[in-house]
């Protein structure tokens, strides 16, 4: 018989496999659960785009580049132009970046600190996700743990298990404005604990913390002992009441890594330029040779494009003020629609206005609705039937909850939350 | 006493480090000793620049792209700020890649393939240096080890270790122009190795492997049930007898992960544009889950810019044949070169003429020269007294070897052999 037929063909394809040596990492395989786009990836799969009669309203990354509100600035995109016609960056780079782009940073941030950091402090990465990469890599070794934030962004979890590193979450308080809960952050903390992770501007929840907090923040990894992670992505992106405080103003009560990135205040994530800074005026990191170990890692890593980081001193000099000004005020109203009209939408709460970065958190009150299961679910759905995206609280660690993104353009915003309210109304129990 | 004096301070030092709960990973520092770059760096350390008096040779590095004989294709340029100036790619882009950029690749690739490539088979990566980093974490288990030639890349140990797989090497065979000695091969494999590695043309050995001697590869992999990972970022950069075959050819014998660039090509190693391909017409990469280890990974790692990705198809379609004719002219040129000189040099041997990639591996004999401890000791006083950077052979993990990159402006290659030449008689033992 020349064809075996189906079961004969499932036999030999069974066959087949098992003659390669391989056996996937579990591990590895399960760490897809907690990325932000593998997690939207799922609440995507049942939606069946529907033209131009109605488009997606994308609520659920922190992307808004492609809204013409959100352009970049036209200096930005001649900075790299320039650095790319010019021919003299085509060239490998240094793994810690090359010198004057280590430099204008270390400048753009001294503005914000009581002391100046020197180019040697700043080490670039391909966006702020490699900076993460990097740090949990370089601080990973068999026993250590790290403290994370929750609700938080799990590329931090992601990374530090992939590593070998133990995680442990410390509580964010939704009713103070989601400060650390200090209390819990200490009792998790022991012999073994590296690093804590700090967010602010808050991704996902909007919040940004005060010059106090930080301070109490900073005394207590002191305390602690531990190294403190600062992830200001989102610098400068408030537009509350609070001004942004850099953690690497308290850099020598604790030494403070801080990590960030073109992509946010530049509305350009896809341009993949990031950096880790140490913060750190007593030299601490030098003498446990954190810096070392950054730098070994950088070593067997990749980097951001030579031109990119060519481009940085230009792109930092030349880009005005109104640039960034507009992208603040644009989130400042769409903060304002979406507090608004969320107001309005009765099974869903949202314990505070945002005040910066491009989220906020609200809490789905399943009890109100009916046929819903869960946070996944309730996305899904409404991806399905509303062609809006919004992300699930378990992609940050907090299930039943949701993260919406406002920063889109003033009427998507509209339409989108429009949606999302008709949606629950159509799921909502009848009352009696 | 207010001031404790130096010794005091040194105490004050060293409590206040041994308050931070840190202790580095000893075997992540230790990886930086296996990275070219690293290597690199230690051979310049002792090296003044004389500024315009006598230029810096770098025969170290495998980057000509900073000599204007080596610019780039002006298409290419265009392209990428093409791309840039459009702004439809400052967003995040997918995980794998966007979908013309992979499709653009896979009809590339499948120019010189029996078969057809989809989309789906390509993965794109920040360089080809990232493509390393994602093949071995994908592949990467408890136990499980790989198979390096030796001579090789040391980048594939660095990052094989990092992801706990152990490393196991096979031989190069210098007199049958560095093809795999596939008896050393057959007998480090066991049930636990997961891939080998092979790199063709050859970094560092200049070689370019036949159709037939590929084929005896692949047969063999297919006996082990080995995955073939297939480095071919100098794919196509060959100008002796022999034409470039790629791995891909033998997809359907033994499954074929093919790592690629623009980098090499185009010779812009600092855009940072690679890939990932699998070469597998029997889908056995799908089958044991392969293909969901690298998204898995790549959901938890940086990307390549988007507006570089976003360039791919114009860069590939308007590339003029010309460019590349040309690129491989002067390297055939400079390999002539390099041959000719290092003919006329007697402490150094050549087993091979080079036929591909940018380099050419050569024998150190020490016996012939005094003062000169090793391949190290030999690089650093080059670089110290003649200005001119050499990779020795430890950094290929090939002991009292040179690695010697030819291509650079033929001018430039001239002057720099002729200092080594002089560096040579210099240290030469006299003859009786």
């Amino acid at each position: 018989m020349e064809n075996g037929g189906a079961t004969g063909n499932g036999e030999e394809a069974a066959a087949a496999v098992a003659a390669w040596n391989f056996a996937p990492n579990e591990g590895l395989l399960g760490l897809t659960a907690l990325s932000v786009r593998g997690v939207l990836g799922r609440v995507k799969a049942g939606m069946v785009e529907d033209g131009a009669a109605r488009p997606v309203i994308p609520l659920g990354h922190g992307d808004p580049s492609a809204f013409p509100c959100f352009r970049t600035a036209p200096e930005a995109v001649d900075a790299v132009a320039g650095a790319l016609r010019s021919g003299d960056h085509n060239s490998y780079a240094a793994c810690v970046g090359i010198e004057p782009a280590r430099r204008s940073i270390s400048q753009y941030l001294s503005r914000d600190l009581p002391y100046e950091l020197s180019a040697d402090d700043v080490y670039l990465t391909s966006g702020c996700a490699q900076a993460i990469e990097v740090v949990c890599s370089a601080l990973a070794r068999h026993g250590a743990n790290i403290l994370l934030p929750r609700p938080g962004y799990l590329f931090y979890h992601a990374r530090a298990v992939f590593n070998g590193m133990e995680v442990r979450y410390f509580d964010l308080v939704p009713e103070r404005g989601w400060e650390v809960d200090l209390g819990s952050l200490q009792a998790l903390a022991d012999r073994n604990t590296v690093a804590m992770v700090i967010v602010n501007p808050g991704n996902p929840c909007g919040n940004v913390y005060t010059h106090e907090h930080l301070g109490k923040v900073a005394e207590t990894a002191r305390k602690l002992g531990i190294f403190v992670i600062a992830d200001e992505v989102y610098a400068h992106l408030t537009f509350g009441g609070k001004e942004f405080v850099p953690m690497g103003v308290f850099g020598s009560v604790a030494p403070v890594l801080t990590l960030g990135s073109i992509s946010k205040r530049w509305v350009v994530p896809g341009w993949r330029l990031g950096w880790i800074v140490t913060n750190d005026p007593n030299g601490i990191f030098r003498k446990t040779k954190v810096v070392d170990s950054i730098k070994s890692y950088l070593d067997i890593s990749c980097d951001p494009p030579t031109f990119v980081q060519g481009a940085i001193p230009q792109l930092i000099e030349n880009t005005k003020q109104e640039f960034f000004d507009k992208t603040v005020e644009i989130l400042r109203q769409t903060a304002d629609i979406c507090w608004e009209k969320l107001k309005g939408i009765s099974c869903i709460t949202c314990p505070s206005k945002p005040e910066g970065s491009m989220f906020v958190m609200v809490k789905l009150d399943l009890s109100c609705l009916q046929d819903i299961t869960d946070d996944m679910d309730f996305c899904c759905r409404l991806a399905e039937e509303e062609l809006v995206v919004v992300l699930p609280g378990c992609a940050v660690g907090y299930k039943n909850w949701l993260r919406i993104t406002f920063a889109i353009a003033p009427s998507s915003l509209h339409d989108g939350l429009d949606r999302l309210k008709s949606f629950c109304l159509r799921y909502s129990k009848p009352t009696k």
